[in-house]
């Protein structure tokens, strides 16, 4: 069974003055941003979240678009978090339009991947960028998605060329608020 | 947009002593049962549930297998909840096998829709059969889905018909605990 596969997890992210990961940066890419904040914690499963100045929800789930041939190629150069050389991070939440939600399954798929090559875009950057999806939408939250990446200082570089390939692709047109967080481990 | 692209809303399913609901009978389908009550209240909205035996929550959300063309015919053809006529209900909380959730997306649509016709069937018992899908899993729930249908009391034997043509077909091999909850509402 993959990795995908695993029972839902809850994490919170709490932005404030707590919390292992130091904010190199908060810019609002897309819509409206979010209070700055010097640190955000990250909080697995059901207990209360870190107190904060703004708190995100998000679970992880089944993958919604990967076919098998996709799923295998993700799971067979997936990168775990908490890599001790991993010191860099970006928490990215995302809300699409009502237009991308009145879309049916097989419209979604085809900008996502058909047209906007999502994960074969993703899957070029692993193992080095590691990424969780967290979906937040179903909880009543202000975004769609909380996207969690991590990666060594190496490696940003090759970050923000994933993110710029992404944002230009046909999906992206449908991204109608979206922060981009930079973050810094201690220790 | 179709009504299938609204946000998302919370439903708690309060079995006990209270609620519009009276419960006929409780049938263990597939699995372990739940305790007998008396009567059933569903509360729409983040509010706290009605006190109750047991509580069940669940979340509506946009389709994940539903192609254009299928939804344009399910759109069409669709009834409401609450329809004075329809005085009977069923809620019928379902959880699937880890088998099931290890499955890529187009393994799983592939089960769904072209192996076992859920979507085709379900059209044909519309608009006498209404019907709303919760999602759990994702809230870490003992179900996967909470299923509820309501209709007049004389279409309730097509509503056994379309169970059983479910239930025949493959995707219910991935179905581990089914309970089968008959109700009717007072007034």
């Amino acid at each position: 069974m993959s990795s995908y596969a695993q029972r839902p997890l809850l994490v919170h992210f709490s932005g404030g003055s707590e919390g292992r990961w130091r904010v190199d940066s908060m810019t609002a890419v897309k819509g409206q941003g979010l209070p700055h904040v010097a640190r955000i914690s990250m909080a697995e499963g059901e207990g209360p979240a870190t107190p904060g100045t703004w708190t995100l929800r998000g679970f992880t789930s089944n993958t919604r678009y990967t076919t098998r041939v996709e799923l295998t190629s993700l799971n067979a150069k997936s990168a775990n978090l908490a890599r001790p050389e991993a010191t860099r991070a970006a928490l990215i939440p995302i809300r699409k339009s009502p237009a991308w939600w009145a879309l049916a399954q097989d419209e979604r798929r085809s900008i996502y991947e058909d047209q906007s090559k999502h994960t074969t875009i993703g899957i070029e950057y692993l193992p080095q960028i590691a990424r969780r999806l967290h979906h937040s939408r179903d909880l009543g939250e202000p975004f769609d998605f909380l996207t969690w990446f991590e990666f060594a200082p190496e490696h940003e570089a090759a970050f923000d060329e994933l993110l710029a390939r992404l944002r230009a692709a046909k999906e992206w047109t449908y991204v109608e608020r979206e922060i981009d967080i930079r973050l810094q481990r201690d220790g």
